[in-house]
């Protein structure tokens, strides 16, 4: 029908390419007639030239046409998820979904797992013994219509034309366009049968965005695309540099997100559950804002989101009594006195990869037992000697002096006081 | 060593590559290691971010060194080679060759085939019943040793890199880029085991580049190559809007070479042939530019180049006295009186290639009688219902009204005088 060469030279030359142009390259590249050679070279283009809003939008539908889109009706009105571009400590979807579900919102998640310095939810719900992530579709709508929530891992079903790009994009260096970022994401999430989806785009030194710019653009194309494929998307800039919270791992973050379902949570933690949430239940249930974010607060105080978390892990098979305990904890001491200045979050989640609580590849196996908690979060003070951050040890006891010098050396001790900067920077739609 | 996806990263955010980054770089690929998908989003971060001359100058050398390179030294000193970027009716290397080598110079040629609109030099020496391009190294040596050019086709044994990636280019759109036709030419012709050589660049509608300024910069790219690769480059910026000469297509294009060798070429032909022969013997015997000139232009006309034209072909196995013939003539007439204005080359061009001269893919096979006569050049006055060109049919005698009517459609009659433009536009190195 179309020529591919010739239409990877028409975006080379930065013409926009037409719908049906993008509907032919998806369906030749899913089927296998597109050649893995000539969408890594399109890929490269994309970065170059971009896509629109409307190129954009007819991309992510061709994808998510490319597998199965679940039709969740049944479950009535009120079905909106989350999705974060991902940072490092970073476990909100685990109070949150629970919360969000106890405040009237349906919420069918389906969430990654990690890869580099950045955790990710599927990994850290498996750290509980017997947590099944990889339910079927009638499962998922049976604990969905019981619980409100419930969180699978991602399916070969689901935008499987995706999954095939993002493995090129990976080892072709096409990763870092935004229109191919907004259509990865929004391809997946809109075949989750969502009516709204609340972003969280991360940005700063632990994140994949680097500039508020940057994670500006991709918020307004997300908002954008959702707009024309009819889903309601708001976004928030949130600030990613030091760790989220104060645990970094796996089983240590299931428990740092039972906490903060008990009401005990870090205050970052706890604002980003309730601001996220706030803008689910305002998607879902038509409320404002800030009646959406009191009723996810509420939630969080009275042991309803708590009950609604243990519901969906219990139905999911899994078993919070028996969640792994790390070995032994290794301290690492503040040479000098003073505040914490700074948290380089990115170093902190590559000790915390190597020491095994995340992959390097994507075959490699996580401990769920092993973590790092942070003992002091930027602006706190610090005694010489006293512990900056722990290290907690899974199957493997001993830690590397190169792993313990690598994490005291993401933190920053000065003498100056600091003012803490906001957590949400803005929002988008 | 290094990690290819990094560097494909690194190229796409403009960063220039390290001489052992592109050495790495066309290492993998010639074994294989290195996958097409790689390479290909490697050439699009190219098209966009270039390479610079010492980076051309490098990928040149690796790709040549990906296979053998020639060792000429035992034929004594002067080897220089001629490459012209291709156009329409371009046969200059066919009387150039034999009039360099009697005029002193050793032509050791390895030219290409044709494909889509122009042709090839060897597709044009095959319609010679016998001739044989496909000689081993020995035999090549063994005939410049005796005549002093030899023209043979490429072989999987010079620069296999060039081919895989040229192959690959071809249909991932990411052939325009300057760099990599420069790496592509250069990485042939220094594996020839030249000393010098002399480069015809087309500029036009009926050529690769279009404008002057991409053929100047490919000229000095390549003449820039050349210095940092020790072989000196001259390269000659010519105009190619219409055809070259008179014949398109393969057998009339040998016989117009054999006339003008025999001092009876048309102007332009006979012109070209001169202007790059004096550079090859600048280059060869370091004489002036214009001492070279006459030399080529007496070997010309004393007839030392019709014999070692001739010399050059017995020893190749060719027989002239076979040359095809046309199975018969159509004429496209013109539909006024008036003076030709412009001819479309290109169009010529691939009228030509329909009707079985050239190649729309290059599996295709080439009916080496058919061709088209230009009976009327640019600046020549034509009457109503006068011949503007004359169909050379081959095997199929019947020419579709459609061919015609495109063939005339590439001829432009009005009532302007034209006043003709010079051929050669400018010298670079």
């Amino acid at each position: 029908m179309f020529s591919i060469v010739e239409l990877i030279g028409k975006k080379r030359q930065g013409e926009p390419l037409a719908d049906q142009e993008i509907r032919f390259i998806i369906e030749e590249f899913s089927a296998d007639r597109m050649p893995a050679y000539q969408m890594s070279a399109l890929a490269m283009a994309i970065f170059f030239r971009g896509l629109d809003d409307r190129e954009t939008a007819t991309w992510t539908d061709a994808m998510l046409r490319s597998g199965r889109v679940l039709d969740l009706a049944a479950l009535g009105a009120g079905r909106v998820d989350k999705h974060s571009t991902g940072g490092v400590g970073d476990k909100i979807s685990l109070p949150l979904a629970p919360a969000a579900a106890a405040a009237g919102v349906i919420v069918p998640m389906v969430a990654g797992r990690g890869l580099g310095h950045t955790g990710g939810t599927i990994d850290k719900l498996e750290a509980i013994p017997g947590y099944d992530a990889a339910l079927s579709v009638d499962a998922f709508k049976r604990v969905l219509g019981e619980v409100g929530c419930c969180i699978i891992g991602q399916t070969e079903e689901i935008a499987p034309a995706d999954k095939r790009l993002y493995a090129l994009r990976d080892v072709t260096a096409t990763v870092e366009s935004i229109p191919l970022i907004c259509a990865s994401i929004m391809s997946k999430k809109l075949a989750e049968g969502i009516e709204g989806l609340v972003l969280d785009v991360k940005v700063g030194e632990g994140a994949f965005m680097r500039t508020v710019e940057d994670a500006r653009e991709l918020a307004r194309r997300m908002v954008a695309v959702g707009r024309q494929m009819g889903t309601r998307v708001v976004a928030f800039l949130t600030r990613m540099d030091e760790p989220l919270g104060r645990m970094v791992g796996n089983a240590c973050e299931v428990e740092e997100a039972v906490a903060t379902l008990s009401g005990e949570g870090p205050a970052d933690i706890v604002e980003l559950t309730e601001v996220l949430g706030g803008a689910m239940v305002e998607l879902a249930r038509g409320v404002s804002f800030d009646e959406g974010r009191a009723r996810i607060r509420a939630a969080l105080a009275d042991g309803s989101a708590l009950d609604r978390w243990r519901r969906m892990v219990f139905a999911q098979g899994g078993d919070l009594d028996r969640l792994p305990r790390p070995s032994g904890a290794v301290a690492v001491r503040a040479g000098r006195a003073g505040v914490v200045q700074a948290i380089d979050g990115r170093e902190v989640g590559l000790v915390a990869m190597q020491l095994g609580a995340g992959r390097a590849r994507r075959e490699d196996t996580i401990d769920p037992a092993v973590g790092i908690r942070i003992d002091k979060k930027v602006g706190e003070a610090v005694a010489e000697g006293e512990a900056l951050a722990t290290i907690l040890t899974g199957a493997a006891r001993h830690v590397s002096e190169a792993a313990m010098a690598r994490l005291g050396a993401a933190f920053e001790v000065g003498d100056r006081p600091v003012t803490t900067r906001p957590l949400v920077l803005e929002r988008v739609g």
